[in-house]
């Protein structure tokens, strides 16, 4: 019997991430990840000034370091990279199942939704506010969002390897998940005109789940019917929009303040 | 008589200022900047596709623009910068002085100070959230602080042609005639343990300036000392802190919504 298109499809995915890697890049990232027991560590290439900074953190970790020549530097990282000497290839966390970090999870319960948000840079800067304000997962699906990387590594500035960053093969069935644990889903639209502070006043103690779209196409269809109220957040003027971490860490506070 | 150092540098910074121009790039930020009247524009350089799509807002400007071959586009900004096929060179925008513009301005009584934030990312990005939320505008020290360039107009996404950004000769100064104008000055910072919220509670309905300082540094001695009152964004648990544009979203969030 053939297998069904979503098995094979699984199965491929499967396959993909137990060959995928990362190489992180900086002093910040690669130490907190050389610290952290959790991370899968391959590879380590830094420069003799470098290691002596990382020093604590390349012993602790029992990784063999390969020192290199900084103007020999060359690590497969984007070129333009600050990578201060220092670049770790290691494998994506794994962070189990969305029923394990959402609903049973540590901290408050409340958790951002990122419905295709593509740049690293925003979504490293939705997990290192995500970490602050004590949520309990960052959660996008796995395709067309912004994989584990160095430079989203970088802007999360340590929160990567801390904070919960699932990667779910469909998003509405995530939402769905949440909601049946009682999460009420809160999506941020700047086209309608009740307030952010009013949904969540509505949402009373009951768990949240934050759901924002990708500047420019917002939620799509799908995700915003799923949603159980959609919210924006009040602006002054006629002009502009904040962009998807602002409006992270603006909906975050007042989650956590409510 | 000799001239005081103060004027001989007064007089210094105003004939660099007049000699100042800068390279604005990428579709969005020149098409603003080319329908902004205040902005005073010197050349344009484009390819002919990028000169399609901005024909509307080149023969407003009533500019000439300088066609170029897309292999030859030869604009002096940064390599690697997401040019678009468009550039601009004009001025920095002169947008009067403090009292001018927060004192009497338009808008709600609110400024954000910003204490040395060199980072041009981090300064569009407060630029953005101000403008999003009505603030009257930024302020910067004018040294030590990421100057108008097209990497933060980039960042900015058109906030930088509206949205208020000053660059004053001292900090301080500037600070004490925010006071003596009725604005309740109130620092961020993570140390201390006024919530945000209650120090904006304390000030009422009083004009209300929010003073961030860099990530890292954070508040200089004097910055700190000059402000009515500290605070800070309250974080749930041990780890990580916010980036200084995330933490200018959420303190006008919770001026605005108090």
């Amino acid at each position: 019997m053939k297998k069904p298109a979503w098995v094979v499809d699984k199965e491929r995915n499967r396959k993909v991430e137990a060959k995928e890697t990362i190489w992180l890049f900086g002093l910040h990232a690669v130490r907190d990840a050389l610290l952290n027991p959790r991370r899968e560590k391959l590879r380590l290439i830094v420069t003799k000034n470098a290691l002596d900074k990382l020093a604590e953190a390349v012993a602790a970790s029992g990784m063999e370091p390969e020192v290199v020549d900084p103007r020999k530097f060359s690590a497969p990282i984007d070129e333009g990279s600050v990578h201060q000497g220092a670049a770790l290839e290691a494998r994506p966390l794994d962070w189990g199942s969305l029923a394990d970090v959402a609903i049973s999870g540590q901290g408050a319960p409340l958790v951002v939704l990122l419905d295709r948000v593509t740049d690293p840079h925003n979504v490293g800067a939705v997990l290192r506010s995500a970490e602050v304000f004590g949520a309990r997962a960052v959660i996008a699906p796995r395709h067309h969002s912004a994989p584990e990387t160095g430079a989203l590594a970088k802007t999360a500035s340590g929160a990567l390897e801390r904070q919960p960053y699932l990667r779910v093969t469909n998003l509405s069935d995530a939402m769905a998940e949440l909601k049946d644990a009682g999460y009420v889903l809160i999506g941020l639209d700047g086209a309608v005109e009740t307030p952010l502070a009013a949904a969540l006043a509505g949402a009373g103690t009951r768990p949240v789940a934050l759901v924002m779209g990708a500047e420019g196409p917002g939620l799509r269809e799908k995700t915003r019917e799923t949603c159980d109220v959609l919210a924006r957040i009040p602006a002054a003027g006629g002009f502009g929009s904040l962009n998807v971490s602002n409006a992270a860490a603006v909906s975050l506070y007042a989650a956590v303040t409510r």
